[in-house]
């Protein structure tokens, strides 16, 4: 079946038009910089040279509207595509959604409603929902949450020792995030190491310009890095992680920075972005190549903070079949995982250096290991459009 | 050597007169509530009854002279003792400090100016100095900073992922704390273990209505959970721990309440007494053990967060040869200790019933583990005495 996968940020729509039959991409775009001057638009058909087109796009719907007419003049033409469905990813589901749902008034309501969750995304999602309903009027339109698959969050993992009503009124609690991602490959996990998923423990290490790890036990998500935000956890290419909870407070009362402020700060000015100068991981190893201090902290802050993470969550589950890289820095930065897993030799745990430099290489891990440590490239919009189609199964 | 010990805290001061020689405490005693109009003082002479006194103690300074009054009624009289010095546990001694130091004017002012980082605790510290400089005159003074233990931290351990200008203009890293109580289990452990301390690599569960973890590689403290303050890390009596860095932005945004009413409610609303209705432990156990919800979800979190720490650090050091369980909690709650460590078989990890819950057993994992769980009492007195007198040498 063809499904048509939309990811709408703040100032971008990226999408994909899959065919879930015979599991190709027949299409892949993305429209940049929506509502600035320097708008773009760059359209893939798949074996085709990309389709660009740059001008400005006011808003979402001229966005869209101008992907459906990349797919008309680049193809496939959509008129001609029977699509199954639309799936939309939706960043924050809260506890409201543990699975994906057939959108409707009543859906968006609770989308909306859930913003104060994620303020820039799920507006942005829900306006590529909104441009999509008109654009597709008969098409099925699902929505796919990246905090779903945390729903399984035993109580002891999702919740913060702070004031009930914080909890209970305004839904202070851990989520997580990078779901649709996590799913995805700790299926393929389990089956490159031929073990049913529910017998299969694993640590996915999602990391990317957001970053994150899962601890999942027989599929189930217990433990994860991110929280009530995206903000909580391994550091990113712009975003802080962890650090002490007291930091907010201290910067508004020693340097007058309102709260606004620090996070707008931790979320966009912290990470690799702060500590090496750039955020692109590929920057940050050009930088501590040529001898950059900041660069050379910068990874082994990161590092640093993967291997307390993958302790954790080993001493969460008990028991590990596999550690999981995925995402952009995941799938391609060799270095990073050898050094991120260093020294973990006494835990079983272990990266071969002919293996892990190896292209496609799926265990990186010396033959034998107890506990295999594995490359899955992520594709959540392959996952977004299987949802997508059970949901109208 | 005599020593008196000084532990000023906003409305209270500890005191201990140790003798160094003999090993011995002459007396310990408490003064309450200063600056209430409950008032109280209970002073005990090693071997005595306690006496008491009760009535309103409007300053530090009231408070210091009726202790030194206890001694003369109750003995040993200070006036005949030769005091040798008098030892100030300090709390926030920054990237300034690393030991102990002999207090003179220029220490105060450093003491003042990292104010800013411990509001509360820093200036009650100072006022217990001023007081004992004004009644010993004759005394050296020196202040052992629970931070200084820490300042052996790798720049990867100590550095958050934040804007330049907020660590070097503005100080923000990881210092960490309980540090005079981790130099002293940890010695001691290495000793029980019969290991040179520079061969021996500990985890120190610091459990009281603080509380901390903290990652020891041969006698340096390399990782530890406390941060920029005592907030960050482990589930305590009335903190919280670790909490997305974006919750005092979202209780801001979502409910109005400002980051200061945010970081009190998570410093002295938040950990047990948030999610047990009760932060001294004993209660939590009585009331999980009348089947409270809330005090049975409150020992999940607190065990869970526990081992998370254990994992993380454990990945840190590469290798173990103790987990140490000390303070309050860590020393006498036999089942908190056994739940947190509880599934790490795997690991190596393991704590044996029977020893568990013996009295006064120093080594609780079963017989020839790789890695032992030890109980040691924390003596953070007795550990500012001798630093004190090393000054002084
Ligand atoms: N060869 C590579 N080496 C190191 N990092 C890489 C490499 N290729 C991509 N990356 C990094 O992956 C990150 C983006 O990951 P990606 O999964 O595409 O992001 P997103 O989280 O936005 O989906 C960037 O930091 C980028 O530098
Ligand atoms: N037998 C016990 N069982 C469980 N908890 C105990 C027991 N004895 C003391 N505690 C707990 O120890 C904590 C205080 O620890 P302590 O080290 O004295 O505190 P501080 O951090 O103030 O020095 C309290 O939460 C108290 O309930």
């Amino acid at each position: 079946a063809f499904v048509l996968v939309l990811n709408t940020g703040s100032s971008s729509i990226k999408y994909e038009l899959i065919d879930t039959g015979s599991g190709t991409r027949l299409a892949v775009g993305l429209v940049e910089r929506i509502g600035g001057e320097r708008g773009a638009l760059t359209h893939t058909r798949a074996g085709s040279e990309p389709y660009e087109v740059h001008r400005p796009y006011p808003d979402h719907d001229s966005g869209l509207r101008a992907a459906l007419d990349a797919f008309a003049q680049a193809g496939p033409d959509l008129r001609r595509v029977p699509l199954r469905a639309v799936g939309h990813r939706v960043v924050h589901g809260a506890d409201r959604f543990t699975g994906p749902v057939l959108i409707d008034d009543e859906v968006i309501a609770a989308i909306e409603e859930l913003s104060r969750f994620a303020p820039l995304h799920n507006p942005a999602n829900l306006d590529g929902i909104r441009v999509a309903r008109k654009a597709f009027p008969g098409v099925p339109q699902v929505a796919v949450f990246d905090t779903a698959f945390h729903q399984t969050l035993p109580p002891h993992a999702y919740t913060y020792a702070v004031p009930r009503a914080w909890s209970e009124d305004l839904g202070v609690r851990r989520y997580g995030f990078h779901g649709t991602s996590c799913a995805y490959v700790s299926r393929l996990a389990a089956e490159v190491l031929g073990k049913p998923l529910e017998e299969t423990d694993l640590i996915v290490l999602h990391l990317g310009n957001g970053a994150s790890a899962t601890a999942i036990k027989g599929g189930r998500s217990v433990e994860t890095s991110m929280g009530l935000t995206p903000l909580e956890g391994l550091v990113m290419g712009t975003r802080s992680g962890d650090v002490d909870p007291s930091l907010p407070s201290y910067l508004d009362s020693t340097a007058g920075l309102g709260v606004n402020e620090s996070h707008e700060a931790l979320m966009r000015a912290g990470g690799m972005l702060a500590l090496a100068g750039a955020s692109d991981m590929r920057e940050v190893w050009e930088k501590a190549d040529a001898g950059d201090e900041g660069a050379l902290l910068a990874l082994d802050v990161y590092c640093h903070r993967i291997r307390k993470y993958v302790g954790a969550y080993y001493a969460v589950l008990g028991r590990l079949d596999a550690i999981v890289f995925t995402a952009g820095v995941g799938e391609h930065d060799a270095r990073t995982r050898a050094r991120s897993l260093s020294g973990l030799e006494r835990l079983g745990i272990a990266v071969d250096p002919a293996r892990n430099q190896a292209k496609d290489e799926r265990i990186i891990s010396p033959p034998g290991s107890d506990i295999a440590v594995m490359v899955i490239p992520t594709d959540e919009e392959w996952e977004i459009a299987s949802l997508a189609l059970r949901v109208l199964a």
